[in-house]
């Protein structure tokens, strides 16, 4: 172990796919670096790979190993994927969490959620405001993304400065939040930047990134030109959006109305962080019903899909007394995240049936990315000139794309996916371990590790169906009656056109009549004879080899 | 019933969603018309909502208790979502099937995979020559699509003719094929058209469809100028594709060599059926692994990131010899259908992993839609000058749009998705019955109802998890033992920090030693205490309800 001090970077999340941001900073001798963690967000599970799942969030093992090296918790802005394990994951780490009003506004609540206490957020100011956090000196650089008070991380370490800038674009008219200040960054930027470590989703967007305020005007138009009810979503924590959609319902004349949770927790926590102001008057749900369909506005949850989301509950009736019908509009004030086409798709084609116009983003009128694309990228990094670029928060692609856009205009710069450690005190960025950086699952209220095997065996289940075989061994070592069996997921008839639990109970009752002692008396073998068995006669029967359960009870005498 | 003949319009599938195409045509008395089915088609499965389903079809219950009033069975084209299940429906509805010559190659193919006989294949030419099917008199009229003789169906009936167009674009060069011929269907108008019965996948496509040739070009380019291996993937029924893929491949010097058992087989069936002739030499893949790389085209399936096609397997390391590394290229020349963009992004990061570039179409240069575009279809609604048109082939969105649009031409239009029958024997289609038309699942070798149940458990047992729990009764009525507890898709431990099997084993053995005799000579009282039970104590220790079997084994005596 070396006595020198170094400057390291570890993702253990959002480097390698989007989503469940937390990167770890550290300075000092080699391993045995000071730390601090920035970010720590989630994902979302999904029925193909993580079905019956709650959240996902960084496997933190390494860094709960090393809690007492943790100087603190920063985070960059209040999206799920930046704030949502915080309530999770804070009991495991035990550092202090700062954060801007905003962001400290919403970690609250997620650390209440989960029982935590709230008072260990400590809310500050923006740059030039200082943390001192072991030999890390932190200071939150407002930018401009899809919610408000987003911040890029200016850390001062002994080896220089390092830029994180979280998710970000370059906006300087964002409605709501701080806009781009390219002199700020500019000056954060004048005495060296040894590395900027930069967002890559949209690196292959190839177009400048636009402004929030340019989707107001094309929303204005078409709300005012609507005749029926209007219902529009978009993701809540994009107040800007929010409010752009209230203001154009207020101008055409109508009442404006939230529906779905996060929706008025995200407007309710703008107003009271202070971010957002001259939001238009809402009217209750409860008080809408009585109004004429022609006179409301519903803004509401669910732009991904979500069946329990408010526009999920909308495209299959009544929601709070409220439904739509032939006539009235749905706008789209969104983009699909990749995955959720098909609810997407479901709920357009259940609108459809009632006879309810839907206006997506397909004409690139209603929504604009949060998210700096491929020159706006080249944009920071002139404006920074770092000694090196080692991009974030992307999939492999999106990285690999980032260093060869880097490298191009002659940085230095590296791709470090989870796990990957790099040591940024040199010139260029230089791999210098490699430590296991999985996936934690909520499943229910238990944190179970991603390959722990639990949800491959409901996979399973779901894939194969289940045949559950129970037999009876006497205490003399002779089955006491014949194997019983029950089936789950699994077709009642097959090929013999026989019920297939009374097909396999009589061949399984067969194949125990012939079994040998030492069988009968090893309850490894009879199980393996069972299930070899069980699976053989229903690929005969069904075409499928099911999974099996068998439980052999002994009786002792 | 009436004696009146009447002309009627039945989809079983297709219209409402997209794939799974099946339409009955009726003439005659109501209720005893003689029937002819356009398609029989399949969609396919997915975790989200039918894990462990093999192939998805209409269900034919309706046409299968009618099967001695079907005259025919018309195919429009080979691909899967119009033919793919005729091996496996053919057996309940016994009438005769006639194609054109490549469509009947790829649909004997499928009657052999089930074991049917495949010369009940009728091949016969195109418009004008004719079929006589009991009432009706029908021809297949040749059209563009993304495979070769798609076809629509001229159908002349005593109460006019209709044209069914089956998938299709408007493709003067679509290179392989026939094209598309404005005479030709001018020609066929030219009697009047009753009804247009047309495509309406496309419909939100806003400018006309671009001929598949324009797309050759951009590949040769790109194919010239690589330097690596380059493997390029598409529907191996676009045979159009694959051939201008491989000339690009023999024009830079390359040898050519196909991967997957489909791409083989399609251009076998190309060949054999004469609709492609000069289609490049191919190398086999045994002998492309000793020809260097920068001298490679490879022509591989698994467009859409199917697991098991050879795209995937070249993301996973080697197939069939071959692997990818830096600086090779993989092209994309398909785009992602809805739904399977998680399989397509895996891919593409395995491949970034390589060091391998990747190229899609998101600048639309590497591929065309198959199908005709919004001003496309006006199109055709201006040639055929129909009475009236029914849209089919679509989402309802789909439909809907495409009746919008036909009654802005100053068409009479009605949707009707699967089950709705439309009457089209007066001067607009008239919805004159609902039946039942659902989806039956091919499982495992079984044909099951989407409704019975069997896939639903399936999704609880993924979403939930398991707990077996056995117990035996003895000749009195009292407890054996106590009671046994198997986990299956569940966390080992929950909040008491005990083994989770061990706590609902102690737990249920109280409730059993505290229950009434009532209650423990009642099997299904005392399944159901246990069962709550079960879930209760699940809920305290992990935080989720499990699915819970419970089996009681009495001993009799």
């Amino acid at each position: 172990m070396s006595s020198k001090n170094r400057l390291i970077y570890l993702p253990l999340g959002g480097a390698g796919e989007i989503g469940m941001n937390a990167y770890v900073y550290g300075y000092g001798p080699a391993d045995n670096e000071r730390l601090i963690l920035v970010d720590v967000g989630v994902t979302f599970p999904e029925m193909e790979n993580t079905p019956g799942v709650d959240l996902i969030f960084a496997d933190i093992a390494w860094l709960e190993a090393r809690a007492d090296r943790l100087e603190a918790i920063f985070i960059t802005h209040a999206h799920e994927d930046h704030v949502g394990a915080l309530g999770l994951l804070w009991p495991r780490l035990k550092a202090p969490v700062y954060t801007r009003a905003f962001t400290g506004n919403i970690a609250a609540r997620k650390l209440e959620e989960k029982g935590q206490d709230p008072s260990i957020i400590r809310v500050v100011a923006a740059y030039p405001e200082k943390i001192k956090a072991g030999p890390f000196t932190v200071s939150f650089l407002p930018v401009s993304h899809s919610i408000p008070e987003s911040s890029g991380m200016v850390i001062d370490t002994p080896a220089g400065r390092l830029v994180h800038t979280g998710d970000f674009k370059l906006d300087e008219t964002p409605g709501v939040g701080d806009p781009f200040d390219p002199a700020l960054w500019a000056e954060v930027a004048g005495k060296g930047v040894k590395a900027l470590i930069c967002d890559s989703t949209n690196v292959f967007s190839p177009n400048a990134g636009r402004s929030e305020s340019s989707v107001g005007p094309a929303i204005r138009q078409l709300v005012q030109k609507a005749e029926g009810m209007v219902v529009a979503t978009t993701f809540a924590s994009n107040i800007a959006r929010v409010k752009t959609l209230a203001e154009a319902g207020r101008d055409a004349g109508r009442s404006v109305v939230l529906l779905g949770r996060a929706m008025r927790r995200m407007v309710e926590a703008g107003v009271e962080s202070g971010v957002l102001t001259d939001f238009p008057t809402t009217v209750p749900p409860e008080d809408a019903v009585s109004i004429p369909r022609d006179h409301l506005m519903l803004i509401v949850t669910g732009s991904q899909g979500e069946r329990r989301a408010a526009s999920a509950q909308l495209s299959r009736g009544k929601y709070l007394g409220l439904s739509m019908k032939e006539g009235d509009m749905f706008l789209f004030s969104s983009k699909t995240i990749p995955g959720n086409e098909k609810g997407v798709i479901h709920i357009v084609n259940a609108f459809s049936e009632m006879g309810v116009d839907v206006v997506d983003d397909a004409a690139d009128l209603y929504h604009v990315s949060g998210h700096a694309n491929r020159p706006d990228l080249e944009t920071v990094h002139k404006i920074m000139k770092p000694q090196m670029v080692v991009p974030m928060h992307g999939e492999h692609r999106h990285l690999r794309e980032h260093v060869k856009l880097a490298a191009e205009n002659g940085f230095a710069a590296a791709i470090a996916t989870n796990g990957t450690m790099l040591d940024l005190s040199g010139k260029a960025p230089r791999v210098v371990g490699q430590i296991e950086a999985g996936r934690t699952y909520l499943d229910g209220s238990v944190q179970i590790g991603a390959l722990d095997g639990i949800v491959r065996d409901r996979i399973r289940l779901a894939l194969n169906g289940l045949v559950m075989v129970t037999l009876i061994i006497d205490e003399d070592d002779e089955p006491l009656g014949e194997p019983w069996v029950e089936l789950k997921g699994l077709p009642e008839t097959g090929s013999s056109n026989a019920a297939l639990a009374e097909v396999l109970e009589g061949d399984l009752a067969q194949l125990i009549a012939r079994a040998d002692d030492k069988t009968l008396a090893d309850d490894d073998k009879l199980e393996d004879l069972l299930r070899r068995r069980t699976r053989q006669v229903a690929l005969q029967e069904i075409g499928r080899k099911p999974e099996v359960v068998v439980v052999i009870s002994r009786l002792v005498a």
